[in-house]
């Protein structure tokens, strides 16, 4: 078949609606709406091992493949810098193994306690096309677990533009002025904005 | 198209020669030889994320596909009983990143210093065949490097039953005797002998 089919909608790759609305929230600010909603899919994407980036454009191929439309996924690594490195992609498998605590103790023989939390959001219009990169980061330092909001390393992360607060000692609002997530997405708008034809009318397949 | 095909050799992927021969040495002891030769073929195989024997039934997977034919592929991983199944599968990360100073200094906080090395071979007769996993184990701990043998964590492990010399203090011949990978292989051999129907003729695809 050919011809020019128009899309209806962006989905978004996640099977939880507070990072929908988030992310909807923050892609449709108030001085200008995207032209097609967006929407949440449950698709279980294998993770490969290999650097962040490598990762991400894997998972966003295979997305693109079961959604065969325009779509966005997630993805967050939490880098130390005494590591080199680690976790970075592999975060929730050392959160799932050995927790903040376990994060913290493996830390504890290094003076450098500083790491960078990133966000890379991939965005694919389509089967057959790029996958393009949206990365935000937020610098900061490992620190003994304070605070209950947030979730995963929130309390063990504490940003450098927060006054001393970790990230789960912060408001949803005052967290997401500033964290890696705003940055990634605030990437993507401005990309979508400027490149609506590349994405809301494909070529059919 | 139907039929029974003679297949004429297993492929070990590896690109690894030392390997190979150590291998074919191993399977091929001097009570029984297998009924076809072993090779290596090099295949370029996506690691998945998750537990080690996920990531080798993954990866068995698509080298069987590719190769068409019986195939063999061996997965190591070392355990910090401290760390509840790190760094497991991603210790190549760990030791790219960190390498065997960062593993000790990862691991100074905890008095746990015991430690597993596993090897998993994988074996698969065919497309569409289930793929068959072998797994040999040696107790050990992590210890400051000591020696110059062998490769990678070599130095900062120390096997149970070594009279307390790391795997890089042993000859090759020693560390083969009670090395993971020996354990693991013992099993695959025994198993490839007594099903020598279900690898040596298959149904053409």
């Amino acid at each position: 078949a050919s011809g020019t089919e128009q899309k209806r909608e962006i989905v978004f790759v996640t099977g939880n609606l507070g990072k929908l609305r988030e992310v909807s929230a923050i892609l449709n600010d108030n001085t200008e709406h995207l032209p097609l909603p967006i929407i949440n899919k449950v698709v279980d994407l294998p993770e490969l091992q290999g650097d962040a980036k490598s990762v991400a454009i894997e998972k966003a191929k295979v997305a693109v493949a079961s959604i065969q439309g325009p779509c966005i996924i997630e993805d967050t690594c939490l880098f130390f810098n005494a590591w080199n490195g680690l976790p970075g992609p592999y975060i929730k498998w050392f959160m799932s193994s050995c927790g903040n605590e376990g994060l913290n103790k493996m830390l504890t023989s290094y003076d450098d306690k500083s790491a960078s939390a990133t966000a890379i959001f991939s965005f694919c219009a389509g089967v057959g096309q790029p996958v393009h990169l949206f990365e935000g980061e937020v610098k900061g330092k490992i620190v003994p677990s304070r605070g209950s909001e947030g979730f995963g390393w929130d309390p063990i992360f504490e940003p450098e533009e927060s006054n001393g607060k970790t990230f789960a000692e912060m408001t949803k609002d005052e967290k997401n002025l500033i964290s890696h997530r705003r940055r990634a997405l605030q990437k993507l708008r401005t990309f979508l904005l400027e490149n609506k034809d590349l994405w809301t009318k494909q070529p059919n397949k």
